[in-house]
């Protein structure tokens, strides 16, 4: 593998757009923290949310780091029982072979560190410059539409560029040092990122819908005071858990998408430069990210609003987004033509392109106010909650199978492009197509940097409404930051649609790594392909296709308990005489610190679940049914994701166009009748599915297929497990879970709490008959 | 093949033993028609009743026939496109190749109606005979609650003995006529089934659930009215709808399975038949079904109650099924022993009635009061609705999971069991697993006739005390009634896992065919197996998960529709005057017509959606694709089933315990609390889950595989269509379903009625900006 004078140049220059994206980033910061933070009673707010969202993050950082040091150790450690890749052998040729042990193990073992340290830093200081930015766009809106804009959309901004930055450079650093032998060292990259995007994506998500149900659930229904009431205890939580979940859990989310696409890129892209001898399969991703990196620089810094009292927010983003698009793709033709030679890399990072496009309008369609479903939700509110339900699940359902063709859509354009390449084999052909879909991947998150600043653009233009609520500011800037806010709503949405399709995206792609890197171990080991037609793989898939739902399940009854926590101490604020009145403070603090211990305590059971799983479907079916297994975690993930994500958002929508209708009890219409109840109750199902089980369900496909790569070589030199002892494993391990689920007391579920009595007198009741009895 | 003489008379015993079936629901029939039917007014709500029913049926046969008589037609063709199997041409080596094909063909089509008119048969004369019992139950129930359980119970073991009786017939004479090329007929015979149980399902559910939301929308919501209340125009349809939902639906949902698994176990044993030589590994499942009618009789004859006031009904019912299971089980042995010489026959089919047990137990830890889960939602109603179907959900969502496992347990059980099994190659030894996952599911419906008797039982006890409310009977009656319906909500429960779980092992049996099968028309086509590792394939595995998400959205929605319209009915008919004063009768007629009309029209797409779609994806993405199509559908299926219908399940019986703590509004508990309305919410959004969209996904998962199935020959012939046509076949009807979906003005969905002024005054407001805009 040698590079050409003009590919080292060029890697260089990847890694220098990396770093330009960074100094960017700082550069739109410095800006930033340059504006005015307002009143003192803004900063007082503001003060609250800044320490709440500190408290928060130190706090998940100690649940964090024992899982990372166990990681790393048995990383480092798995090289001792696995020998490093021929590939590492002969990269570090000139070492003796435990020299180059020592150099894979450890090398893994930072690499894994490393991307997990990245994510960290996107997430924390994305989360920590939105709170800087926050107080700065309540205090210009007092003053700009656009510069409150302006300021809104550049401290978003940082954090999409924090994500296109690290990522690149984590990559391209990774490929400079290891070359060929770079899968090992990537693999840690991806599984670090991965890995911390799963912590603070659930426990972001677990945080947000807890302090949001939990504040509304007793102030907005049983004291019908607004929201953001500066009364309500756990309305500095809530605002926190938009930083916690929408910020930081999103970007932690997409940068580790981002970051796997590329490593899912450079592995496939390894196989056909073993194929080839030709060096360009891999440097076309880190040209293409090196594009999108430069586009976003330039898309983004044209966002800026014109002059007028209201002006178009959603127009001056869209500038910004379709003038990055037009760059990279003008890039994209110029590398395919100059450096690739070939129509067909370019054919496949611009499907990637259309792909996010079309996600985008399927969600829109779906979620949106304008169009026929959300639409129909509205008018079935008009039958009461139930009716409201059914027809925002029967959406959901629709929207999903959308979702789930337009990928494999997809994947069969990768299909079509590569069909034609002049290759002997139909199994090296399969090869190119994996790469295609890769490329796919690539493209899709081509202006991850527009997206991510869109995304946080969301809670930062929330948090500055919030803020000007508690404050008491004027209306007019009551009225610039509630028009921001409302854009943040519909940028939010899009972004999640293209947090899902990538993750799928992604996770397509490393399920191809998987079959090439298991062939690398050992050729035969999957040489028939991975059969559901064998009755043990398909019960791979089965299980696989069961995680996803158990992981919901989970997910949601962690909000339960989150939320009823939160519940029981508002309740408990509101009881001290002077807090309805509002002449005593409620103390912000403890509903912070419940609901920040609450989350992180149901982070370490879902992170388990995701690691664990594979390890024992492959100890104990065989690499095989391992295989099986990623693919029924795919399909199921993504059909719950996008199920999830879209009846929420449709529910989300349906009550603000309720909410939007003239007020009127008698003709049932606008707020406070009975339909807008009924719109209440949609909304809030929807959001610990839109909100936590849904997007917590991006990272753990991944997590999965990443933790089945890197355990590959173990699996299979000791899947010789017999079929016996894997079948009792497997029941064992199915009864202890059984045993645990039944026997556990449950702590208190939603709504539980103050219901004691209510169950104490009720369990008096016959139950019904049954079979046993 | 050749049959020794114990053998033929063996055959000639199981053909005696279904006759015998079949004689003996015959004269439970006469038993219970000799029953007296009560007082004049009892008369009058049962006339309204059947005619509702007969009508129900009238139409749909109307609805269906034109279907059958294409799908005849278009099977007979079929042997016109491919040639009849080498084993047809071997079983009627004497007739020249012309009469051979027609032979087949006949036989196919012949099989085809054979199976779908003895479904029909089931399901109408189930439902005649269940129409029959209520008035029967609700006249007995006036003396003796003996007699009254004897008379439901009977009434409901006779269709559980048509579905034994039939099902066992028509396999047995498909095989005895076809010999080793009954796969041939056999298929066209569980197709007939399996399609007309799909109509009956869709079709039933459709209509019983928009009957009932319908009635209790406005009835018990707007009306403030009790349930059954004669004023209510649409109660005789609520009525009928049990009927036509729990009854004909059920009964020829479970009659394919029962069918289908008989299907797959000949097909499957046909292939160890050619491996061996042996023919004992087809003469072994009708053996042992013809056990299991046998069981069925001696053990559903000694269910009755016994002379006390207030009997043990669900202890009556389980001491048959105990009886039968003792019966069965020691009659597998005796043929274990003796005929096979086998101990692991026996082990699967013992697997079998194991499974249908640990799912019952499964099913009612999930929906059953006296467990954590509904507890668990009980209390959660006390945060309102949302947190109600919140906790639903999350439950459905485990409960899924635990099913899989189930299943997956099963399959891997089949495995150790044919794992020692000495066979030459491990291909071969693959044919013996899937043997030995047919015969699990041969096992599992052994006590088809107990089951369809304990479910039929279910609305006709329902029926009964419906009647009993209408007439206004005396309150001892109505207590007797009441205890046994709460019984039949129970049995109706078990009924439904038992269901879904045949489903899928049967699914799976079938897809183990489908691989059997197409090596046999080309032992190439399939030589890798099913690769999921193939982009191709898991395109297929994408859009088969897909299928079954898109089929609930459809129904769910066309619920929704025929909701509607039932609403819109009660409430112009309660406009008339003397409508509520009771002194002048509603028009029951419409509303039965209304609901039997729009369930009729939802069929069509739903029923063309499950046929075409292997068609389709066989055509265009090639046979092995369809295989991931087909695996993907079971997957999904499964786990959308399981949700929706113990998500249902729960959300039910959670009101049901609310119900029944004492009434005390100031504490929020019992009937009429807030606590109460939050149930009856949780229980509508369960009713159309667990009665419509659930149930019609166990024939579904099997119509796609019998569908693929029947095709197979052709699509191995004809899946040359290059991959770029596929491709724009593919995104063709894609853009033409779109076309449909975002085109059509949608009929008015649940509660719309009524609303299109709101949603005309809401239309004027500004809708919430988005990108385009």
């Amino acid at each position: 593998m040698t590079l050409t004078p003009f590919e080292t140049g060029a890697l260089w220059v990847v890694l220098l757009v990396a770093v330009a994206g960074l100094a960017y980033a700082a550069f739109l910061r410095s800006q930033v923290m340059r504006e005015e933070t307002g009143t003192a009673r803004m900063r007082e707010v503001w003060d609250a949310i800044r320490q709440g969202a500190d408290a928060y993050l130190r706090r998940q950082l100690g649940t964090i780091l024992p899982f990372i040091g166990v990681l790393t150790v048995l990383l480092f450690l798995s090289v001792y029982v696995v020998p490093p890749s021929p590939q590492a052998v002969e990269r570090f040729a000139g070492y003796d072979p435990g020299t180059v042990r020592l150099i894979v193990g450890l090398g893994r073992a930072i690499a894994f560190i490393m991307g997990a340290v990245f994510s960290l830093l996107v997430g924390q200081l994305g989360m920590r410059m939105a709170v800087q930015g926050n107080i700065r766009v309540a205090a210009a809106a007092r003053s700009s539409f656009d510069r409150a804009l302006r300021i809104a959309y550049r401290s978003g901004t940082v954090t999409g560029m924090l994500t296109d930055g690290l990522g690149l450079l984590g990559g391209t650093v990774i490929f400079m040092y290891f070359g060929k032998a770079a899968p090992d060292a990537l693999l840690g990259f991806g599984f670090g990122g991965t890995l911390l995007a799963l912590f603070m994506r659930v426990g972001g998500g677990i945080y947000t819908k807890a302090a949001d149900v939990g504040a509304d659930l007793v102030g907005k229904v049983e004291k019908d005071i607004p929201e953001d009431d500066p009364r309500n205890a756990a309305v500095i939580a809530d605002l926190v858990g938009d930083n916690v979940g929408d910020c930081a859990g999103m970007a932690a989310d997409i940068f580790e998408s981002y970051e796997v696409t590329i490593v899912s890129g450079l592995i496939l892209g390894l196989t056909l430069v073993h194929l080839t001898g030709d060096i360009k399969w891999i440097i076309f991703p880190l040209l293409v990210r090196a594009i999108g990196v430069f586009a976003s620089i330039v898309g983004t810094y044209r966002v800026r609003g014109h002059s007028d009292e209201r002006g178009d927010a959603m127009g001056a983003i869209n500038r910004g987004f379709y003038t990055s698009a037009a760059v990279s793709i003008v890039g994209f033709a110029l590398v395919a033509a100059f450096y690739m030679h070939e129509w067909r890399a370019f054919a496949s990072v611009v499907a990637g392109v259309i792909l996010a496009i079309v996600i985008d309008e399927l969600t829109r369609y779906f979620t949106d106010g304008r169009y026929a479903p959300v639409r129909e939700i509205q008018r079935s509110t008009d039958g009461g909650p139930a009716t409201t339900i059914i027809t925002g699940l029967a959406v959901g359902y629709e929207s999903t199978v959308w979702a789930v063709l337009v990928i494999g859509a997809t994947i069969l354009s990768a299909i079509a492009i590569y069909w034609s390449y002049p290759v002997a084999s139909l199994a090296d052909k399969v090869h190119y197509i994996l790469y295609g879909v890769a490329m796919t991947g690539i493209g899709m998150l081509t202006l991850t940097g527009n997206n991510v600043a869109m995304d946080s653009y969301g809670p930062i233009s929330d948090n500055a409404n919030g803020i000007g609520e508690m404050a008491g500011l004027e209306p007019k800037a009551r009225q610039i930051m509630a028009d921001l806010d409302a854009v943040g709503n519909t940028t939010k949405a899009i972004t999640k649609g293209v947090a899902i399709g990538s993750a799928v995206i992604a996770a397509v792609s490393l399920f191809g790594s998987f079959v090439a890197d298991v062939s690398m171990i050992d050729p035969q080991a999957l040489a028939n392909g991975i059969r559901v037609s064998e009755p043990m793989v398909f019960v791979g898939l089965l299980i696989g296709g069961s995680v996803p739902w158990l992981f919901s399940s989970l997910s949601i009854k962690a909000v339960g308990r989150a939320a009823g926590l939160i519940v029981q101490e508002v309740r408990r604020q509101f009881r001290i005489p002077g807090i309805m009145e509002g002449t005593v403070k409620p103390d912000y603090a403890r509903a912070v610190q419940i609901s920040t211990v609450a989350a992180q305590k149901e982070l370490v059971s879902l992170a388990t679940l995701a690691v664990m799983g594979p390890i024992v479907v492959g100890l104990a079916l065989g690499v095989e049914a391992l295989g099986g297994f990623l693919a029924g975690a795919i399909l199921s993930g993504q059909l719950l994701a996008v199920f999830m994500a879209n009846a929420g958002g449709a529910w989300d929508n349906a009550k603000k166009l309720i909410e939007d209708e003239p007020r009127d009890l008698a003709r049932n219409t606008g707020k406070g009748s009975e339909r807008h109840k009924a719109g209440v109750v949609g909304d809030t199902v929807g959001d610990p599915l839109k909100d936590t089980a849904g997007p917590a369900l991006n990272p753990m496909i991944k997590v999965v297929n990443l933790v089945s790569l890197i355990i590959a070589p173990i699996i299979v030199r000791y899947q010789g497990i017999s079929l016996g002892t894997g079948l009792v494993i497997v029941l064992a391990l199915a009864a202890v879970a059984w045993a645990i689920r039944t026997s556990k007391r449950e702590a208190p579920a939603f709504g539980a709490v103050g219901a004691e009595q209510v169950a104490a007198s009720a369990s008096g009741s016959t139950p019904p008959g049954g079979l046993a009895g």
